[in-house]
């Protein structure tokens, strides 16, 4: 299978079957989405959640009960067969890894599209940064801080962080570049002091894997796509679906009109 | 009543039943919000129409059913009390306009805190710009325009807009510093033709009172806190409450403070 160029062909291919693997690298013009599924029972709180915690859960979409596409993302798509992989949970615990989630469908599930940190490290790159974590072919390192985000309802949970090195004028052009993209999870959080964020050792990340942080350089971070994920299976719901980590929803919208993307009115 | 210097001394006058005035120019510092309060059945419905057109609906806080207190934008509230004045409508139909909806207040109902085009005249007269109707002492002149918002549920409705004339480089002045406040409306949607957003008459607004737009001055438009109003009288609910116009619920949140509002984390 070649990489794709644009987000409908890896769709297509991962509809009819043919495409499986992560999406990372492919369609590089494209945003790619973390995907929450959620009954509607519970989309309220879900929602709110997000509204309260633009930092960690920038929303793109959401599609309503009784829809599966995303018709401002992609047109056309179909939310229970076009991304690769899948992750089935059921009273939060993880029951089932499939390409293809129609079957167990429901009418009454609603589907929340989350900004995805693919985006932002491209900002960074195109930047002129090096991301320590993509050099090294490595996920990036993810930890659990001290820090609660804003409840609603049945949803509570610690803020997740992702962390990148760079010496402190990296840093400033980092935080400059990521700044402008509230979409993608904005300007960092936190610079330089892991113990401030209840960090023990960012050599144990929670998720990913380490990265060396050199002389000179600071620990920077930025609030992760992971704590939606992590909030959604303390709240145990009976059912919910999430991609599979890295089988990302690639979009129809170019990376470059993504800061324009929430200011379009129609 | 002297002109009150802070939110809170308001708040508290109000609840006393001693100030049911307009709050234009009270509490100059503080940020005031748009009150829109649902029955809870409503509520992720409204949500998600504000998450769909936040040009139109800068959502500030949700406040959820069981709870009257604005807890990040103003600790201690009471948003039954604290208004200088309500309006009440019933099946889409305005019913009364009481100083304090206590009494008719449910367990259900959830409150809305939406940004107000307030803090968006000052941004613009601190900037150096003349606001045409703040400079006449008028209402700002708003219009209903053809361009349908993204539909939630039961709401629907059109774009309303306001506009201020400025000329060609006030005009740009005015776009860059309302584009740094997202908050409150963000950039203009459109900047010259009235036709082109389907306004017939630039006299004849249908909201607020006409200003002279003069000669070698374009009109400018913003998307306008009217809109969820007009969206909820249209959705025809049971029971709803806003603030009466100009009567808005005055924070304890500084107007220098508000970018960062939304970026903070706890």
């Amino acid at each position: 299978m070649p990489p794709f160029t644009d987000g409908r062909s890896l769709r297509l291919a991962a509809r009819q079957g043919n495409f499986s693997a992560q999406t990372s690298g492919q369609a590089p013009d494209f945003v790619q989405a973390n995907l929450v599924v959620v009954p509607e029972s519970a989309a309220y709180e879900f929602l709110l959640f997000c509204q309260r915690n633009p930092k960690p859960c920038p929303l793109l979409e959401v599609v309503e009960a009784g829809s599966v596409e995303a018709v401002r993302l992609a047109p056309g798509s179909d939310l229970r067969r076009d991304l690769p992989r899948y992750r089935v949970f059921r009273d939060g615990k993880l029951s089932e890894e499939p390409t293809d989630v129609t079957a167990l469908w429901r009418d009454d599930l609603v589907s929340f599209l989350i900004g995805c940190s693919f985006s932002f490290d491209r900002r960074l790159i195109d930047g002129g940064l090096e991301v320590r974590n993509v050099a090294l072919g490595k996920n990036v390192p993810m930890y659990r801080t001290s820090i609660a985000c804003r409840k609603a309802g049945r949803f509570d949970g610690p803020l997740v962080v992702s962390m990148r090195p760079f010496t402190p004028g990296e840093a400033l052009r980092a935080a400059r570049i990521s700044g402008e993209l509230p979409q993608v999870h904005g300007a960092p959080i936190h610079i330089g002091n892991p113990a401030a964020l209840g960090i023990a050792d960012l050599g144990r990340p929670d998720y990913g894997e380490a990265v060396p942080v050199h002389e000179g350089e600071l620990p920077v971070f930025w609030a992760c796509g992971v704590t939606p994920q992590e909030v959604l299976l303390r709240a145990r719901l009976p059912l919910a679906i999430t991609h599979a980590p890295g089988h990302m929803f690639v979009s129809d919208l170019r990376e470059k009109h993504l800061r324009e993307f929430s200011e379009r009115l129609a």
